[in-house]
């Protein structure tokens, strides 16, 4: 997926800095810009530039196990046809030429190969004559925010491949199991190496939820405490986040359920019993993004609140302040007026009397003390 | 994509104005103005003065291939008995003659062909004897925001035709791979061609999608920055037309659900595999939809945070002013006034003192001070 | 139903005058206000003194036709065991002398009499032994708002008896096209003569709903140019009109399922197709009021962003104008002061200046300066 | 359950007052406090000190009947067995020997029987070996709002046994038509009878959600016309009453779905149509509570807009009057200054012109008139 | 139930102090931080430093009881193969090595296992070979807020084996129950004590959920009387438990639907029956959550309502006394002019005047009768 390169001026760097945000809002299927042309073409997206792709491939049984970590196509051909349990992992974005090669060994539907292809997807598992063609997301952590990276599985019966677009290849722990002899792994067939895979796929998003989940309590504290932009850009681009997370997880969980109710052949009843466990994982994550969701707008209602709690403040000190000096001022005013005392008795004769002054005083404190009275019959202390 | 080129600094004239929208916020199958007449009506809408409307024909199989761009109803006509696969493609708003003649050569329902003419139906997949008859909305770009255009098609054992009712032959990219011996879509039926046309019409539904991906983007910068009228303005016809959009979309996911499982014989096997492909990028674009939705109302409620935020900084400074210089203007105003004091020792002594004036302003000076700790404290700064 | 003439003071004319609502809130089958009462009643609702029902009478076959308009029951009752088409109509309210007279001759059900009685019943299709009850209802012009009326329909297998409580004969057009000789209404059965009544009814819908969108489209402008109590009251009506249109359709579309699905054996397969129709539109009604329901509440929070615009620009004004001249006020209050320049060298010595005057100007005007170029920096202009 | 006997100062007459809520927001089954002990526990919770239970029996079929108002339980043991239709209704709450004796008699389950004591409970059927045993809700009219009594029905093949929890006998006028000779309560049996008292319990809704339209539209003239406290508290009165009737009618709606659908041998065919008459009362109710509910959420926010409108009405006169008032002040504090004016001739020599004081006033009604204008460009009056 | 006795003037320190809360937005199988690993995986999770877990072991059959408080797991192992109903409970959280020998002796699925040390899984039932795996959630009081603890059972024919995580034992009535010969729970099977426990389990929501009432009740009347920040900190808080125990709940309920459905053949019918009421219980609590739910979104909404109208008062004091006297204050500047009387006869001619003093006051008086008739004419006060 292209980055949107657009550079925010007031965002907080937390979510968007120097290269801009590795999560658009919007994600296709690739091959949208071409209205037309035809279904299951290879070509490389230009934008695509990472790292070339990487094989590894893993034969075994359960006595034995070859190994091959960067082979060539040319290598892993050899193994295309071997009557063992085979794995081959392609990690980055694959040249159109291995995708025809792998496509053409396996008998892959061009469809399918499109869709590894050009990333983005929504999860799904279809069944193809004698394939299981899966698509999963995760969010991977990335420099700034969450980025997605996609993983496609091709399961026939002896044979598992798959295709990771993320930067790191997640299945380390997984190869270390396969080269413990005797490991459920090694014993159970390739549906089980299958599930172990998606196994890890899915909890990957749960550190990513965490994170958010820290980030939610964090914006509690700053909300209540001082609810200023900042928080409500967080706010935002939280409830974005989620949105986002949200359309990851929905397909996945549906999938899963798909795969755990058993509708497909290639999986055997034992790894089905895994895969269940791999559906509460997906339910579980769902879940949480729906109450995330949820403390999400409670957030910015609370944000609201508290901007009009200060508001109320504020305008509570303007008025006690102005109700306390204007009637003040006027009374001030009025014996500061000229008007000529010389021109008749009733012209101004506090000013002339012995105690005039004191006594303003203390009429202008009455005042005052009426006025604090109120305040604080109203409760505005 | 067009970006919308309307210039918009309070907008309501586009709403209004002569040629006014495009989008309607109503759309109605057309005959709904004469209730009680009878169904299967074919009259031309008396508003639909669009350009007439343009045949163009294709007849072929895996070998040959004849087309006929531009034709007379007489020339296709020719070919309505072809044992050949035959696409006969109506682009524009068809009259009442070309749509009898084609109705009774391939014998379609009066209510089906009533739906042609009067545009704006929701999408639906339906049934006859041996035909499946077809509607799917693509929004178009128009000159002001959105305009919808309505495919039409209907599909035979061995023919099809379309009937589109936007201003431009979306399908040329189709016709290319066509005149390509060889292609999937010259190699497989018309059920295949009738695949490629719906997926055409889907995808186009994508840079809409980018360009309103965009917008919002845009909108939250301003929105945080400077949330102005004219901002609200942009929120809310963006809910507007995503409220249209998902409103188009809805009933193609359903329609094309339908054609995906596999419940209508003409659809062989092989071009199930490809609509299902169809299928998941029509929810795609759904769920985009409902994404942009949450986004849209977020946005809204950003703009209102921001609003009160602006308000209570405008209010802050009200408040610091004139609680720093009421009480000082009161303070003034005490010794502006005209007490006699020649009448006591009492009356206003202060204004005899040597250093009255000066001492004064030492009040006055801790008065601010006083006031400027209280508002630090209270974080008004 | 009912009025509720309670007047409202504030109400626009557009929805309430006069004589008051014609749509209140509440809408109940007539029943309630008598619990356990027997079912089955057929009592005439004391309030229901509207103008006495008329009938009329058609009979006819693909060949002939007779029909009697404003016929009595006695004329009527001739052609209650005609072997043609017969159609008899009712207009208006019945009283329990004809309903039980219908009754009896083709066997309905006293609850369904009682429903036809009792208007404001919820949308349903009902199976008997040997015929189909189905009540619809549609909103009517009325002189303030909407009003509702109520049609019920009982099918039968060459009989079909239709009530319409509204004010007029809505199916003129049905007529005429029944009595053009080779019409489809003349040559089908009466299940589509069913149809065709059902199909104007639901086609009355459209009217109210473009009326509904227009005032919708009217309110956008006015909301965004003068957000006054007006325009906040007639969006509580118009989301008012909308609930309840919403209740009057979402029934509606549930029954004209049940019918386009083919459930009833009284309906054929042709006139079945048609009825498929009546769905579509009944579906896209209820779209399209969901949609307006979306604007509707949009509306509002544009409203309210609005109105908090306002505010903003008000307090702008007062704080630009408090912030401007408070300080000066302060300034010139000062060389108010009446201090005894002649008690010491630092009492006011500005007042003696040869210049004092013209400087103080000059600091008034710096400080008016200062004001405006932090207004211009806040861009509060 | 028990009152909560809180007394709320602020609670406008019309909901609470002198005995508190009659609805409190939490209502359990009765067994929720003592977590861990058997099921089927039938003594008499502490606090239901209300009137002793009163028991009447009828036995009846089309024949003849007897009847049984106040009688004992040994009375009415002797009908236990009777082979005629046999009522037993008890009014009130029962003891624990009376349950007992019903329960031992029918063979009745004891689960069964400790929901006929807890009140409270979910609207439910369910079905035991040969018996159907119902629950439903009612609001009742109280002093102050709503209460809730719970009619428990248990229906065997020739008896029906009902508890009425709730201060009066609601079913007068059931037996007044059961004494009818004829009437086809009498005539059908005891399944047209259970049908009876359901139809008269779901119809006592209705004069509830009357009262509750009634307080809806007052409320909307109050909310638009002045917004004060008072309506926000009946407005959040108003939605939590629709809350917890709403969570009273969803259960019965389900309940009597199933009963209308015919899943119960107990009830015959003839009964079931009649129970899809109350099914059709129910799904009526339920529509009113939903469309009550967003007409109050509604409120609630026409309720926010008219405060905003009113403050913004008070800003407007605020800054009316100070923006008239502040220059016009500063510019007579200016001439109230005391600069020395034989100091030089540019200390204020306005103040010895011939027409100084005339052409001020010029200047300031110039002023005044400059702003009038502003605002009236504004719009502010 | 004991109240949360925590007293919170701010509350934000309960957040992030200590111990911290015992409910964390995040709650996840404890298993996510190690992506990659074996499913299956026993080691004890490092943070469960809580008491060891207790053994407790009950065979009985209708005859005889054996009870073994405290046991070992040597102890317990001579009753794993006992030919009488065995109920072994464990209480705190289990050793790997108990787990292991308990799974071993009974089969019990290593995914099982794993999710009984690993708490905060959500609620379901599972069915493996030859048993019933059950996991169950239910809110614990705790310090502060609410604690969730974990209840894990496996059903066998002849065993019950049951894990609960929290603090306390809950069952020690049920155990009474076992102790009482004849009671129903002796003389049923174990699917009977497995209905006990459950129901044991549902019924502990239940006080947590009155205590959350109360808490809806008292912030009712704070928020009315006065909207200040700690009651807007309890909104949220209120809100935030809201969503844990719905995320609670749910699950609990589709798996009680299951168990009460009759899927699973190791119940059998007669505690069908009893399940079948802890369903209702179920859904009984659930509808209060959602109650809940809404009455708190109510009380955000009021708590902002009251503000504003707070807020409005406010400014009506302010704008009052602002527009009271500052017409005032500008009149008795302008006597405070020095024009110079003698330069001209109409130079400040009032002040002259025999009565110009007493004269003025007649005029503010009439100002300020003005201006309270237009206050109250407003209804200002």
């Amino acid at each position: 997926m292209p980055d949107d390169t657009h550079n925010r001026p007031m965002d907080p760097p937390s979510f968007a800095a120097g290269t801009g945000h590795r999560h658009p809002l919007h994600q296709f299927p690739g091959r949208f810009t071409r209205p037309g042309t035809a279904p299951g073409d290879l070509t490389r997206p230009a934008e695509s530039t990472g790292r070339p792709a990487a094989l590894s491939l893993i034969d075994y049984d359960a006595g034995e196990i070859v190994e091959h970590q960067g082979c060539t196509l040319a290598e892993a051909r050899e193994f295309f046809t071997s009557p063992h349990s085979t794995w081959l992992h392609v990690q980055g974005t694959p040249t159109e030429e291995l995708l025809r090669a792998v496509g053409d060994a396996y008998g892959l539907h061009p469809l399918a190969l499109e869709d590894v292809l050009h990333t983005g997807q929504r999860a799904k598992v279809e069944e193809y004559e004698e394939q299981l063609f899966t698509i999963l997301g995760a969010p991977e952590p990335a420099d700034h925010g969450m980025a997605t990276a996609q993983l496609s599985l091709f399961l026939g019966d002896t044979w598992l491949v798959s295709f990771y677009s993320g930067q790191d290849d997640p299945f380390a722990a997984v190869r270390e199991r396969l080269r413990n002899t005797g490991s459920r792994v090694r014993r159970l067939g390739v549906d089980y190496l299958y599930y172990s895979l998606i196994d890890t796929m899915i909890d990957h998003v749960f550190p990513q939820m965490e994170a958010l989940g820290e980030q939610i309590e964090a914006l509690e504290l700053s909300v209540f405490d001082d609810p200023n932009r900042a928080a409500l850009d967080d706010i935002h681009h939280l409830k974005r986040e989620l949105v986002l997370l949200r359309r990851l997880l929905w397909p996945q969980r549906d999938a899963l359920a798909s795969l755990s109710r058993g509708d497909h052949v290639l999986i055997k009843k034992e790894a089905r019993l895994y895969l269940r466990d791999c559906y509460d994982h997906a339910v579980h994550a769902l879940d949480l993004v729906e109450s995330y969701r949820e403390m999400a707008s409670s957030l910015l209602e609370v944000y609201l609140s508290s901007l009009s709690n200060r508001m109320n403040d504020v305008m509570k000190v303007l008025t006690i302040i102005a109700t306390l000096f204007i009637p003040l001022s006027f009374i001030v005013g009025v014996y500061g007026m000229n008007f000529d005392r010389s021109a008749g008795p009733w012209n101004m004769p506090e000013l002339g009397l012995r105690y005039g002054y004191p006594l303003l005083w203390l009429v202008m404190l009455a005042v005052v003390g009426v006025m604090l009275f109120y305040f604080r019959k109203k409760r505005w202390f």
